[in-house]
């Protein structure tokens, strides 16, 4: 079935998954080029790997495979122009991140608050997982830092999370970031282009 | 360093892997077209998986991202207008394949007979891991079949596969298909571009 408008584009990212930030500091550009909406879906890959009998991230749990990840993340953060540093505690701690970008997905500064997280935990290499780190870079947005974070603290808050994570396993998420567009996943920073297309162009 | 000449490309692949069959039919073209030299690496995923600690492939062990791959191949090949048919049986064994891969690796024909294996497990559902099938595919391409098969089963070729095998472990590699431009190692049908990039264009 085509339609004349695009389809959104579901963004499921977890704010410790290194394939996520090249992918999260251009998604909302790439995607209003488009003329795509985009709805922003954070959630949390502790579960989501347990469901899938997993410990621990599989860059942790296979030594091998991790030590390919860092070399391939430098290397797209260098052809992109985003500064990177390999963050000296992986994965970090981001719930308070992650409950703050669920609590206001369709706020209009959600997108610069997504990527400064990001910037702050894979550029500057700050510990994110420190409520005053957050804080900090909420006031320097010039956001209300207090109310957001009393917003983004409260039991429906935190519930709500965690529901948006059983949704992702439920749909087949298995890793981040994932692009949904309706029932089609595209993982990895490296889809983003083609869930782009399935979102605009015709299906095969 | 920078050279004037591009780089060459090994292009390290098994003949069961998935995500190998939209690489391989195309990486010849596109490496000539960019004048990179290429060098055809068949090997076996088996003991790198067991390197890993991996008792099969991924795509087995972990049923939802098998799922997800199996659509995420079937969208790859219809953008790249390659028929595909979900073999009947996976992995399928391919060994004899490998070995002629190994024992032919610079003959004129070898992409020929590379892309013919593929297309028969991932186009045709044909049993590949019979030799009288791939004696068929040889005779079809107007090959001498017996010379090739005596020549691909002496010991030398089967612990030449071996060792091939031990070398790519060796040098970090730990799925397929993975393109190598000297050390830097590229994994993944998407990263393609990415290498034949390495192998010709300025380093970051």
């Amino acid at each position: 079935m085509s339609t004349s408008t695009p389809n959104r584009v579901d963004v499921w990212f977890e704010f410790a998954s290194t394939y996520s930030y090249p992918a999260i500091m251009r998604v909302e550009a790439e995607a209003q080029a488009r003329g795509v909406p985009l709805i922003w879906r954070p959630f949390l890959l502790g579960p989501v790997f347990a469901a899938q009998g997993l410990a621990d991230s599989p860059f942790k749990t296979n030594e091998i495979k991790g030590a390919y990840m860092w070399r391939d993340i430098e290397r797209i953060c260098a052809a992109d122009d985003l500064p990177f540093q390999r963050p000296s505690r992986f994965p970090r701690g981001s719930l308070l991140s992650a409950r703050i970008a669920f609590a206001f997905s369709d706020a209009r500064w959600i997108g610069a608050f997504v990527r400064r997280v990001y910037t702050a935990n894979f550029a500057d290499d700050a510990d994110v997982d420190q409520p005053e780190v957050i804080v900090a870079l909420l006031d320097e947005l010039d956001l209300d830092s207090q109310d957001i974070v009393t917003a983004a603290t409260t039991p429906d808050t935190k519930l709500g999370l965690l529901a948006q994570t059983e949704a992702a396993i439920a749909s087949g998420i298995f890793g981040a970031p994932t692009f949904a567009v309706g029932p089609e996943l595209f993982w990895g920073n490296d889809r983003l282009e083609a869930a782009l297309a399935w979102a605009t162009g015709p299906k095969p």
